[in-house]
């Protein structure tokens, strides 16, 4: 192989403390080696010097061994991209977007013990979970970033991670589509969540008619373009279907949000903020920030023109619209009982109106509606683990850093 | 409102340097006012000195205003999620998923101009934009982290910044899905990418028609549960369908790779690691690392026990499975021929045996693939701005960190 020979590019491990004083791993690049890797016959003592100057500390690229592609965990337990394990992470979580939103809120947590710090853990991903207490029980603070994979990461590596029952919170930002909502407003999902997904089906079958006609002028190489070498493949496949055709966006059926914890987050947000500022309704989780929330522009084909104007008139409920509820909505939904889960957000953007908060007035919002999520996860009733697994838990002596 | 009259929760912004000497604003959260904010009442000198004890720098958390919802821009003209401006982004870019590894591969870039060090900024939302030479040609590294919807934001909101046409280059990681690809190969999706998403209406439907034989025992409140609240609302809208029914996942016809990017980097990969180790085929990126890649388990209701296999038997050309690339195809196709791109992946997992590879082996070949993809972007044709759109920008006078 054309770089073996080489050492190897990274440096000795370091084991670092974060601001709490523990939990990240630093591995220092060492840049002369990987200046090494670029060009290896052309490295010069000056070169080597000038890199030094740039040595960078890498936050988590020392990784332990992962055995399992099916479901991969290292030697401790902790999820390949969350990096948390059985015992860090509480049955009630409140799941926001950035790090920094998870970090403002993670002052209103008491400790998870009588003067210890909060339990904090950055992946190398870059999701940080905070756990400490509010009302005396459990949670944790998630930091999801954006998007519905996301989500997908979040809800699904804690659920293999925490026994018994779970409730999940998202604390969001949104557009406001359409009134009563309003900036600055706590939207609910207390009607649900729809998905909006661009269809990519509908560009290629409107290239491949367009290929008809100008066939002798297209390049292609291998016969890789338009579609035309890969076996669609649709039919027969078992668990697989083709997208529906002839329109740009498809939009879900709704996807029910727990009753029981959207009750709750109402009365808490209302009472935090005052009714005339909560709205409960219909969300919708878009698969772009741009196109699939019917944002326009120029640079690209995306034919959404008519997009949040079609919505609104087929959905007289639809209040917020974002990017992550959809899917812990639709993965409660499929966790046969073992999560209630809702949303909700800060509208950020009126979109009727195309008014932007300024984001000054947002850090209040942000805390009134972390209090209110806080409050309805503390108080929402879950059943514990089952007494078989409470057993087994004993057997395996599981730490909890809230015990 | 409930919480007026209390005082802002951000302290006064203090502007901090980050490793390179720059661009890093801090904001110190206050915590006493935080405290002040979940329990106005019960606040105690106490409890505010302890407060302090904690105090926390916040990232990014210093926001300027946005004026427009519908492509938001801050008075500089920085992006809302990337943060970047006109100037700071080269043409040619390579898209990784993990800060680390931008940083891992900044190593191989040289200075924007010489003597300075690397253009580098992190956004309030985690990516980072790296912007240096490559073989002389400026290029970006952009950390993009994971999912369709954050390619999305790295794509577009990049595309809004940049004049002239542009090359993207994905370097990740994924799981071959059958041979001859194997553990630490450079699988490169010259064949194009197909998309897999799960369809959740065929779970709803399921609902639906199980909801009527137990109609009676669902509890049920203000009638919002299985979706029966609202209209579907798909009937007559102009943008947009309903998903298609019957299937648990659904799987798109294949965008096509840019076949000139394809061909430069698949000989730059053979270059580098041999051409045995570099495998050209399909891609496929997934909604999530789990269910719609096929991978199995028990906490949820997936139903996707075949997939993998159904995946690999209609696509003999199949070779990875990840998350990102096709939404940088399909952008790159509706970019009206202003884009030019193409995924690579290093084969991290192997799904038919189902083998990970050991991380330590990890660093080497993402050099080995950082070096291909920078190569083949700084090399591929670009056609620059047209002449209009570079006299506008003399007359703009936008300043390049490469100039």
């Amino acid at each position: 192989m054309y770089l073996s020979g080489h050492r190897r590019a990274m440096g000795p491990t370091k084991p670092c403390s974060d601001m709490h004083g523990r939990q990240i791993c630093v591995n220092l690049v060492a840049p002369t080696s990987i200046s090494a890797y670029r060009r290896p016959r052309l490295v010069t003592r000056a070169q080597v010097d000038k890199a030094d100057d740039h040595a960078v500390a890498v936050i988590g690229r020392h990784k332990p061994t992962y055995k399992n592609a099916n479901f991969p965990t290292d030697g401790e337990g902790r999820t390949y991209h969350l990096g948390t394990k059985e015992g860090e992470v509480a049955p009630r979580i409140l799941s926001v977007g950035s790090v920094s939103r998870a970090l403002l809120l993670s002052k209103l947590l008491d400790p998870p013990t009588p003067g210890r710090p909060l339990f904090q853990r950055t992946s190398s991903r870059g999701f940080l979970t905070i756990t400490g207490r509010y009302d005396g029980e459990p949670v944790s603070i998630v930091s999801t970033h954006m998007g519905q994979p996301n989500m997908d990461f979040v809800v699904r590596e804690n659920r293999a991670i925490v026994r018994g029952q779970m409730a999940i919170v998202r604390l969001g930002t949104c557009g406001a589509v359409q009134r009563p909502a309003k900036l600055g407003d706590l939207l609910i999902a207390a009607h649900g969540s729809i998905a909006i997904r661009r269809n990519p089906d509908y560009w290629t079958l409107m290239d491949g008619r367009e290929s008809l006609l100008r066939a002798s002028n297209s390049p292609t190489r291998n016969g890789t373009a338009n579609g035309t070498t890969t076996t669609n493949g649709n039919s027969g496949a078992a668990t697989y279907g083709g997208f529906s055709g002839p329109k740009p966006y498809m939009t879900s059926l709704p996807v029910p949000a727990n009753p029981q914890l959207a009750a709750l987050l109402a009365a808490e947000a209302a009472q935090v903020v005052g009714p005339d500022r909560v709205v409960e309704g219909l969300n919708a989780s878009a698969d772009s920030f741009y196109s699939s929330q019917g944002r326009t522009g120029s640079d690209f084909d995306d034919r959404n023109e008519g997009l949040l104007a079609d919505l609104v008139a087929a959905h007289p409920d639809l209040v917020s619209l974002e990017m992550e509820t959809f899917q812990l909505l639709d993965l409660a939904r499929c966790s046969k009982g073992s999560i209630k889960a809702i949303g909700m957000c800060v509208a950020l953007a009126e979109r009727y109106s195309n008014a932007f908060l300024e984001y000054h007035k947002l850090e209040e919002l942000e805390i009134s509606g972390g209090n209110a999520a806080l409050r309805a996860l503390a108080h929402v009733s879950l059943d514990g683990p089952s007494e078989a697994e409470a057993e087994t838990l004993k057997e395996r002596e599981v730490q909890y850093v809230w015990n």
